[in-house]
């Protein structure tokens, strides 16, 4: 009979010590042009270094979900890491507390949050509380922290109540013992009364987590009572930390992260990179980071945010100079002499969209081992004929790994 | 822990309202140069409406069923609307059915019958009978619907016995109750008898249904026993409809489909598409189809079967006019203003080789949307160039979803 391996469980068995490995990351790289027969952003921008690395090394187009699908960052981000997001759900309320910088703990249930707008009889109105502003939902869930935050501490349990944007904010219940498979009690549809949480698990956890959460949604709901618009909630998501097999185990690379954003941070930790903590949040300082833990790790992820941003802002030329001072620092990651070097980015974020895009991801893998193809520059177009063609953005790790002398050869 | 997705639900799960998608299939479109150093017949065809999508636009090669695996009609289709087709199993007796045009019901068993020869003692001499011709095919179907079409009556069962082509036949039985997992009668080879036909799903339905159409075999072989060719038949394939998951449902798309021979009617049908009646069996009445329902649907399959039958003739030239003559009609689709616009075919006919073929397909995505890539004309060498690279055919619909703004970005 064949034995099923899963892909972790080959990398498990294959890893050997070798070179490092950098993977920099560039946020919703890929662009489009913004008018027909243009250029993209990453086509415009005049990146010497970068042309210099698909020149030496190889380039392609990654697919970051699935074809047609636009990524949101966490996905995208699990995906880079080579955990397919489609297999390794992450729940919502986990997700909405990276996104936020809230350190989740092994004893967390996470939960995203929604206010609501319910008449007397508790009929929902609204399902987003006729999308409140983002001060009044700090406002909201600093007057629900107060209340309720230490409701519970007779069952050894500590409620947090994070604001997040508009109407949306996370709730996170941490103590001993919680667990189980809970449903949501968002009915999606107004005139309907919100559901209870209840436990799908059957186990003690998840009654005990079931019958904790609703009493805090009780009480919850009466804090809000008096609001002209955020009179109630909803809970969705609900969700631990779905601890993943840890990256440093399944490639046995001690790995590191140099993000300046919290949500990039997160989802390192989710997967057991260590975070480096530096001053500063320009493309230098990272790489001030990445020079003075050089000799900790083997592996490390640097997170550069604003390209995506200028996408989300439908700013092109502040894109493009974005680019260009990552491509101004790449002498000095090649100075530390990596065994594979990879830029790319989690999505495409083009500023004619103003928005994350399903678009794949130009890529490029520079190493001295690298096959050189024939493309001589880092672009969406050339990308199209480099070396690794379209390809799934989880299969970005094992090819560096390889690159880098960091896997034995399969059978004799 | 994580939760296992398939490809369909995540398509229920994320698909929103958007623009419209067109499907344009030209059966059998892709081909070879009738000498070496030649042209196929996509690059001899004069198509300036069809480059000036490949150009706006991104080409590729479309791998139908698995690489080096000559498609038939039913899986090719299947696979175009996004259904694996080595996952999804349909019955010879299902394809047959809707090769004919017979519209199966959910309590129908369908078969493929072949005619075929035996000797005094009933050992199978011929087990195409001869290959006798299509019009003895339609007597003798005749004869037996004439002869057996009630025998079946007192279990409130309908026979229903179908001509298809040469030796071919469907026999279709139904009535309620029918199913189970049966086998074949043929022993696929000369020189033995056939078998019964039994059951291996243990169920009563299963069992019973055996038994009925082991009766309905006996006494068809008796009508035939005179017969100087065909004196006796085999059923192979049987089955019921599958039931496939809907299209209109995985996708949240009323979908329309536009084709002139029932074959392409059938499969549709199978996925839960909605058949447009219209005059005519030109391109150009179909894109009339297309305009009158335009408003009706969200996803339009348009089928287009000349260049495969010309293909199958070996008539170069006129396969070269068929794509000419629908290149022509692009400018009324484009008028329609749709989201994505996809230009492909089923599979490849190369005139030159009289036949379908295991050749990748040349596709075009047209979108407002789409990333340009560098190609600027529509045929099987440009496409290899083409910005979707080398694609399973299943991706092409959740790549239209995507361009058309149809799926909802996945996590936060």
């Amino acid at each position: 009979m064949p034995s099923v391996f899963t892909e972790f469980d080959l990398m498990t068995e294959l890893h050997q010590p070798g070179d490092k490995i950098v993977l920099l990351i560039l946020d919703g790289l890929g662009g489009l042009p913004m008018e027909a027969g243009g250029l993209t952003e990453l086509e415009t921008a005049i990146t010497p270094h970068l042309d210099r690395l698909a020149s030496e090394g190889m380039t392609g187009l990654s697919v970051p979900i699935r074809t047609g699908i636009e990524p949101g960052s966490g996905p995208a981000h699990l995906s880079l890491f080579s955990y397919d997001p489609v297999r390794y759900e992450i729940g919502r309320g986990v997700l909405e507390s990276l996104g936020i910088g809230f350190a989740l703990t092994a004893d967390d249930i996470a939960a995203r949050g929604n206010f609501a707008s319910v008449d007397a009889e508790g009929f929902i109105t609204d399902r987003r509380a006729g999308r409140i502003s983002s001060e009044e939902c700090v406002r909201l869930c600093a007057k629900l922290q107060a209340a309720t935050g230490e409701m519970l501490a007779d069952e050894g349990v500590q409620i947090f109540v994070e604001p997040v944007k508009e109407h949306r904010f996370v709730l996170v219940i941490r103590g001993e013992g919680l667990g189980g498979a809970l449903t949501e009690t968002d009915p999606l549809a107004t005139g309907k009364q919100p559901l209870p949480v209840t436990d799908t698990s059957g186990t003690p956890e998840g009654e005990r987590s079931a019958r904790l959460i609703n009493r805090w949604v009780d009480a919850a709901r009466q804090v809000l009572a008096d609001e002209p618009k955020a009179n109630s909630l909803n809970l969705r998501g609900l969700a631990k930390d779905p601890g993943l097999p840890r990256f440093p185990d399944i490639y046995g690379m001690r790995a590191a992260a140099i993000a300046v954003y919290p949500m990039y941070k997160g989802v390192a930790s989710l997967v057991g990179m260590e975070i480096v903590e530096f001053e500063g949040d320009r493309p230098s300082h990272e790489i001030d980071a990445l020079e003075q833990v050089w000799d900790d790790y083997d592996f490390f992820f640097i997170h550069v945010k604003k390209t995506d941003s200028y996408g989300e802002d439908g700013n092109f030329d502040a894109k493009v100079h974005e680019i260009e001072a990552v491509d101004a620092v790449i002498p000095r990651i090649l100075a530390l002499q990596p065994g594979a070097l990879i830029v790319t980015g989690d999505h495409s974020t083009p500023a004619k969209m103003r928005s994350h895009s399903f678009h794949p991801v130009p890529t490029l893998l520079w190493s001295p081992r690298a096959r050189p193809d024939t493309t001589t520059d880092f672009g969406e177009r050339s990308c199209v004929a480099g070396g690794m063609g379209i390809f799934h953005a989880t299969n970005l790790i094992p090819q560096a790994m390889g690159h880098a002398g960091r896997l034995k050869r399969i059978g004799a």
